[in-house]
């Protein structure tokens, strides 16, 4: 086209002959229910990058049977882009070990296929990523999918789908739209084939390619917990409840306060008591972001936030609240935290995130357990660490008698520097790199410890942790968000 | 990150040292209120492409805000990408005159600007492309903006722009989506900054680099229509009772039928025509598409249509339809009629549409008027004749004693082989090449003539139309909405 700007062409230009003109363009039909069929109509070729999504979790059942149909194919080299792999997905083991799969792209990974994959199973490698930088590596087309597979709670026949209509229903879809725009073929996978047009569609028809009806896309149970649940362990409690002295003297908790935490326990309660701050104080929020859950959604109804941005529902409460709430809003994985734009978590006071372990750089591992085994992964860790004005690190000392603090971690998932504060049930401990901090908490008079403190207490108590086995053999990396590598993720020791 | 992949490598790839560890990401300003100030901040080079959207039409004041600035800062040679341009355009003349603008590629000219091309007064080509095929060469890269310049009737400080809040709010702003999701640079010109989150967003802040506020974008009265409104003409009126037959002969009244009709007073005629038969036969509509009046919103509210799929609102009552009803669904111009994707248009069973010439082969002039001179452009006319399973030009045979049919019209905007039927006052003429319809309209009893019969009737009256005096000189091309050139278009004599 850019070549008809030039004066001198146009004259050189041909114009159709009425022989060549078009037909007209009825739609083409999308949809089959023959999974075999399809996949050898896909034409997929070795090596391929095929992608999923994770908002069904442990309730998926679309991966398994799509790459257990393309293992009898006999196709090999796949690079598995999933969003995050669950239990059910152990599945696939079979598909690792014959080199269907040769690597695996995901920003969580837990469960026997974790396992086996931190024994050195892979043919390839793994790279865990978080959300946002997943969502940078899809849209800039460092890496460029071939085929989408996307898990459908509902579609219609030309591919609108949606996630709040459907028997399998599961909220926003945000992890898959990235996906959904990029993917140079993308198969709507559902067992809810609904009335043209579905709406409100999280990913439309012009992104679509085929329909795929199945008989069943997940387990309900688990894809959403029935509902999300304070913990009633008082540590965690004193824990939440410390969390919350922390928020108040960072000067946040004012009118316009931005908030996320996870749908833990401990995260939960925390949230929980900022509810009653916030009525008991009269403050009017912002917004809450990340997975929603029905404690959020109230406080969206009670007015003590303006809005959501809900990546994933984690509970039935949350997808309720998403489908008659106009101020509960949908979001991308790439408005939510992609690096290279601008995105909610920017704009984001307060983030409450977990730890498996702790250095006293504050640097994170959420990626592999104590015994050196993949068993997390970012997710929005990194993301939200990096994005909040003040990210807090909520957890106990110890976990089944292993120690939180350590020299070193054995994976660096959330690098130390976006790190802000650690509250654990024997003190808080703020970043030495955040002076305002300090001076704030100081200016409150609210009682902090050095990291370097915690750690003798812990070390007092439990010993020194010992050194996780590994093997000498790289498996595969723990990326940032921005591309760049924080560290090896290596085999652990047979 | 494919490297990564490579199994050898990973040993070599380097981690990053404590000393390069990222610091927080917090949000940038975005917000300017200095238009001057903010075009020099751009660097805009010589030869740029600039795009805008036209939801404003013949309100808007972004354009000629900003292009005059451009000009005022010397940059040359710039491609405007400009969906629409209305008489309120006039201003930008000059711009054409000095070189500030070359080249244009828009859906839709008409006014003194429109003039002023045709007698040659471009430096470069204009390109006449369809609201599909915008979208198609937008997101396929085929031309690559450079700065998408967003007239945004609200935006909150990070750039999420909605078309429905804000005092000129002009509705859902279907033609500039692609524009936010492929420009290199997108900024959001507002007159209405709201509290963050700004929401039903149009497009979200991930994709927006800065926010431009000044005093006003638009005239409200220029922006939309109090309200739209079905003819007066008693030949108009005949026109559209005889399309409701015609309509009824295709045997597509029925449940489901999917129906777009654009804003003229016939083709309102024909809407409102339809609504009453679809209440008297207790038909029930799958969806009405394309721009949105006041009467579809009120078929939508009595349930005759199960949704509205809007790409852009006509009146006051299609915004606030859009605000209330949750079946009344924004669609982008892309899945409006994107050629390259599956698309809403494919979906469609009847179009109504107009015609400024039509030729015995069924191929339409709306790009220009009797005296050759640019008055219009495609708009979705190629994309709805094409998608639908049913196209059908009302027009009356003379407009201010100027016949319809020719022998050969001056612009070919839209090939003969997507138009099905014309209804004149003097008769119905089917497209040869449709047998199936002409079987359809025989067993219905409906009366037709031959396009022929009609030409020579007209003839009768008027003469045969005089040949418009044009120059050699091609000054741009008509282009269809998958690529391909349908004509070029000459400059008229002086």
């Amino acid at each position: 086209m850019m070549n008809y700007f030039n004066k001198e062409n146009l004259n050189d230009v041909k114009i159709l002959d009425k022989s060549e003109y078009p037909s007209k363009s009825p739609a083409k039909e999308k949809v089959s229910k023959d999974v075999e069929k399809l996949i050898k109509d896909l034409k997929i070729k070795d090596n391929s990058v095929l992608s999923f999504h994770h908002h069904l979790r442990n309730g998926d059942k679309v991966l398994n049977l799509v790459m257990k149909e393309i293992q009898k194919v006999g196709i090999e080299g796949i690079t598995l882009m999933a969003s995050s792999l669950f239990p059910v997905h152990k599945e696939i083991i079979p598909l690792i070990k014959d080199g269907t799969i040769e690597n695996i792209v995901t920003s969580y990974i837990t469960g026997e296929l974790a396992d086996v994959i931190s024994r050195g199973g892979l043919k390839g490698n793994i790279i865990v990523q978080s959300h946002g930088g997943r969502a940078r590596t899809i849209l800039n087309e460092e890496i460029e999918i071939d085929i989408a597979f996307i898990a459908s709670p509902s579609t219609d026949n030309m591919g609108n789908i949606s996630g709040v209509n459907g028997r399998n229903s599961c909220g926003a879809l945000g992890y898959a739209m990235a996906d959904g725009i990029k993917a140079k073929k993308v198969v709507a996978v559902t067992d809810s084939l609904i009335e043209y047009p579905n709406y409100p569609a999280d990913i439309t028809e012009d992104y679509v390619d085929n329909v795929l009806l199945i008989e069943s896309i997940g387990l309900k149970e688990g894809i959403v917990s029935g509902t999300t649940r304070v913990t009633k362990d008082p540590i965690g409690l004193k824990i939440a409840k410390d969390t919350l002295k922390v928020m108040e003297a960072t000067g946040l908790l004012k009118d316009g306060l931005s908030f996320q935490s996870g749908a833990g326990g401990t995260s939960l309660a925390v949230t929980s008591y900022l509810k009653d701050y916030m009525i008991k104080n009269n403050i009017k929020g912002s917004f809450a972001s990340g997975g929603i859950t029905g404690y959020l959604t109230d406080m969206l109804e009670e007015d003590l936030f303006t809005s959501l941005f809900d990546v994933q529902c984690f509970d039935l409460e949350a997808i309720e609240s998403l489908k008659k709430n106009p101020n509960h809003l949908r979001m991308s994985a790439s408005q939510y935290g992609n690096p290279e734009v601008s995105t909610v978590v920017d704009n984001l006071d307060i983030v409450i995130l977990g730890a498996t372990e702790i250095d006293r750089n504050f640097n994170v591992n959420v990626t592999t357990g104590s015994d050196g085994v993949l068993m997390g992964g970012s997710g929005g860790h990194q993301d939200t660490a990096a994005g909040s004005k003040v990210s807090i690190i909520v957890s106990k000392l110890f976990s089944s008698r292993i120690p939180l603090i350590k020299d070193k971690v054995d994976v660096i998932t959330t690098p130390g520097s976006t790190v802000d504060v650690l509250v654990t049930e024997r003190g808080i401990a703020i970043n030495p790199l955040r002076k305002d901090l300090i001076k704030s908490f100081e200016e409150a008079n609210l009682k902090t410890v050095t990291i370097e403190e915690l750690k003798k207490y812990s070390e007092s108590i439990m010993g020194k942790p010992k050194d996780i086995k590994k093997s000498d053999r790289i498996i595969g990396l723990s990326e940032y968000r921005d591309g760049s590598i924080l560290d090896y993720i290596y085999a652990v020791e047979e």
